[in-house]
């Protein structure tokens, strides 16, 4: 099939001042530009869809820069190379990149990364074999490095980088307890992904039944929590660790959508409990870490080539269909990784 | 001089619900007692009071077991060997250990530490070479780790703890920023300690002014933060902190006193900062890490013997003044360490 001449993207239209809305951004339809000297051209196979991007789509200050107004909106894809003037790519070429919400793209050959996908699929390497997998292993083998026999916690648990945290602490000896929103996520973390137990966050009618279901998921306290979402969550497994915990804080995906006045309930309410348990909380962001990615795609690979860590996407389809698949992002309809097919 | 019969104590009269009052307190005349085999008994020469003993009169879990309500007060002391059955110990010689909230005491001899009073004064096994320099040293040492050219700030910066922090740190050529309560306890610091700036809380007039404070001493962000207060303070310092900052949470007295409903002003009001910053924040006790005792003794008492250690007590003469001494130091009226003379 040949390139055609014009392609379609979507841009940020506006900034949300609290819920992302479909009027923040805009589908437009431009030329499909050429590569330069060391560049490649792209075409978008599958695009990421991401909570970090709505931290992006705030004009302050937050923990990446801010996206650009009516630019291409920022995120990861896979996809194959139409063309290239980079002398590593050809085309045919399976590569991952970050050329945003758009069917084509143009990208230095050097932010590319070749990827092989006669043992993993090519949609994998956005999901556990990419940078949700790798942000698992960071967080779970370097912040929590957990013990056989002690328990870890993750939120948002059926979620791309929720669920090989899990994974990779069952395949440790570690007591896996997920929390996930409904029992159809719960049911999926336990009876497919091999947790030890799943604590469902919607059926908790306030922060002391949340306390208290965790309580029965974690009799024996927690030792090492994964923060994907915040608020009430993050709350209630403060108050059940055990003394030297560790608390690796990788998203607050329920704050993103906080307005100033809904802010309060993310605070975290009770910090005496830093003495009580003397636990250790860090957050990161797996960016600031790329020479653990080598020993982290090893072990990723490895495991999904013989299948033992498993994998769900939620996939839309069309790039259209990507401002409504994000929004359900954020609002954690998605199940399993989110991803938009273009191809 | 010959022992008395008879000596005085203090006991928790009652658990306070909100502030500390003399009514929680109840002075006692009782027998004095004899040491049974391996018990020294000891003439207690200084009382240390410490804003942990706070923690202790609540009956709920917090980080140390509750003080038992009719019983002598538990705290540090440093005294003189009275009579010994324990061959480690004989009369005459000066010891550190818990004897509590009385003139007289009886303790097991593995609980004594014998000390030298040749090069460090006796007073000052209770402050800088002792719980609350080896705490200082502890939370500097091995959780902030501050290299030259960094910025460490600390809070109760004329205190106990927060004196040595400061000292270490300009030790190291590290840029030391206090926070203290008024001009005098902030002159002190700067022009006795050798501190590189002190910020007054009490002149900013909300969280906001306290934040542009911190600003102008600490203008290239904040790389470690030593946090002995809390509340309005600690927010203040992680909205300034440096990417992959080190927080060690040793004491947060602005909560101790809280009854629930005054509890919201002490949340971390804002934990995205987590992930803008990706810092580290620990809490800690000294106790549980007594392996490092002798390694930070050897520093703080090599530093006090040449003089390099600076520090300040403040001494109530009697038992009987304890309980307002105790009180003034969780209003913060004390100005250095708060000790207690009996002899």
């Amino acid at each position: 099939m040949s390139t055609p001449a014009r392609h379609r993207r979507i841009v940020l239209a506006a900034r949300p001042n609290g819920p992302v809305g479909p009027e923040h951004f805009r589908l437009e339809t431009v030329d499909v530009p050429q590569p330069a000297d060391q560049q490649v051209l792209v075409r978008v196979h599958y695009l990421s869809l991401d909570p970090y991007m709505r931290g992006r789509m705030n004009e302050g200050k937050s923990y990446a820069n801010p996206q650009a107004l009516d630019e291409t909106m920022v995120g990861g894809t896979v996809g194959e190379v139409v063309s290239s003037r980079h002398p590593d790519f050809a085309p045919g070429d399976h590569v991952v990149g970050n050329l945003g919400w758009q069917e084509y793209g143009v990208a230095e050959g050097k932010t590319l990364q070749k990827v092989d996908t006669s043992r993993v699929p090519l949609s994998a390497y956005l999901g556990p074999a990419g940078m949700p997998g790798v942000t698992a292993w960071y967080g779970y083998r370097k912040i929590i490095a957990a013990k056989p026999g002690e328990t870890v916690v993750v939120s948002a648990a059926s979620g791309a980088v929720g669920s090989v945290v899990g994974q990779l602490a069952k395949a440790d000896g570690v007591r896996a307890v997920g929390i996930a929103g409904g029992p159809q996520k719960c049911d999926y973390v336990v009876n497919e992904l091999g947790f030890d137990a799943c604590v469902d966050y919607k059926a908790a009618k306030d922060p002391r039944e949340l306390g208290r279901l965790l309580k029965d998921a974690a009799p024996d306290g927690i030792d090492g929590h994964f923060e994907n979402v915040g608020g009430d969550v993050l709350n209630a497994v403060l108050g059940r660790l055990n003394t030297f915990a560790r608390v690796a804080v990788c998203g607050l995906i329920s704050d993103y959508n906080n307005t100033a006045e809904e802010s309060a309930r993310s605070a975290i309410q009770n910090p005496v409990m830093f003495l009580v348990a003397r636990f250790r909380m860090e957050g990161f962001i797996v960016s600031d870490h790329l020479d653990i990615w080598p020993e982290a795609m090893r072990e990723l690979t490895g495991m999904l080539a013989d299948g033992r860590l498993k994998y769900r996407e939620s996939i839309a389809e069309g790039l259209e269909s990507a401002p409504d698949a994000f929004i359900g992002l954020l609002a954690g309809r998605n199940f399993g990784k989110q991803l938009v097919k273009l191809v």
